[in-house]
């Protein structure tokens, strides 16, 4: 088993279907860039850690996406209205470990809907296909995330999906 | 920049100073599976999420090791004794992401030490080396760990060491 040519095996683009109306699923390219800033803005939670889409980050972002872009380990993804205007986004990463008998894991970081969307279930359809569809397709047999202590309507959202909130989140920021 | 070679910027093996005595750190080998399940099984956590060191399980755990070791974002380190036994064990995956201005993140999993060996420091010589060492060699700004919620004495441990307890972990398993 390789991760090499993990997201190949991930059939996208693919129609999603809350009931807010369909949505495409799809990888993100550079042109989302944008559109990826102002969902993360968009969030206060975010948005208090400095993602505040301001030009003087741009350089910054541009690396980031080149990064994930060029890592086999990592996929961002993004949710477009019919209409093409980005909606949503989320990352996920195959990550292979030892504990659990050797299982591969499927980590989802940063999801954001935007905010006027929101109760419109396009997350939970974003979620459920990565526990129902990505998940068996990479050949991961846990989904794990993490999410901010503040977010409680999230964790509620998580709880409801049949994720288990087992675990306690650390974070250490690296001194410049 | 690029995770291909991520870890070669670590300059490994390094020497552990923890009050119990000068301790080697080092990737791990093919060598060193056993080791690593025996201190997983050594594990009340582990053991009850199945890894018990059985020899069935030595082919996932053989593929595991291989997919670690064949993935260039992530690695598989040992702490060795003196006289070579592995007395700990944890693994580091590099997750570049948009999030926080674009900041890439090193994830540590599976931190274990020997239980006879604890409360002798390795634990916080190994984290230290992480957070002051090891970060900033890859490029990371922010570290980031989960713990059971059952780990009561490992969440004191890392919040000691500077982590912040600011997210909930969830948890997804993926029905066969």
């Amino acid at each position: 088993m390789s991760v090499i040519t993990a997201f190949d095996a991930l059939a996208l683009p693919v129609t999603l279907d809350p009931p807010a109306g369909p949505v495409q699923l799809r990888f993100a390219t550079v042109d989302d860039i944008e559109s990826i800033l102002e969902l993360l803005a968009d969030d206060p939670v975010s948005a208090s850690r400095g993602d505040t889409a301001s030009p003087d980050d741009r350089a910054a972002y541009e690396a980031a996406f080149h990064a994930i872009d060029a890592d086999p380990a990592n996929a961002l993804l993004v949710v477009a209205a019919p209409r093409g205007d980005v909606i949503a986004t989320m990352q996920l990463t195959v990550i292979p470990g030892m504990a659990r008998v050797g299982a591969t894991r499927l980590q989802v970081e940063a999801v954001r809907v935007s905010s006027d969307l929101r109760s419109g279930g396009i997350g939970g359809a974003m979620m459920r296909w990565v526990t129902e569809v990505a998940a068996p397709q990479l050949g991961t047999s846990l989904v794990q995330l993490t999410s901010d202590e503040a977010r409680i309507d999230a964790h509620r959202f998580y709880t409801r999906l049949g994720f288990v909130p087992s675990h306690q989140g650390f974070k250490f920021t690296v001194p410049d």
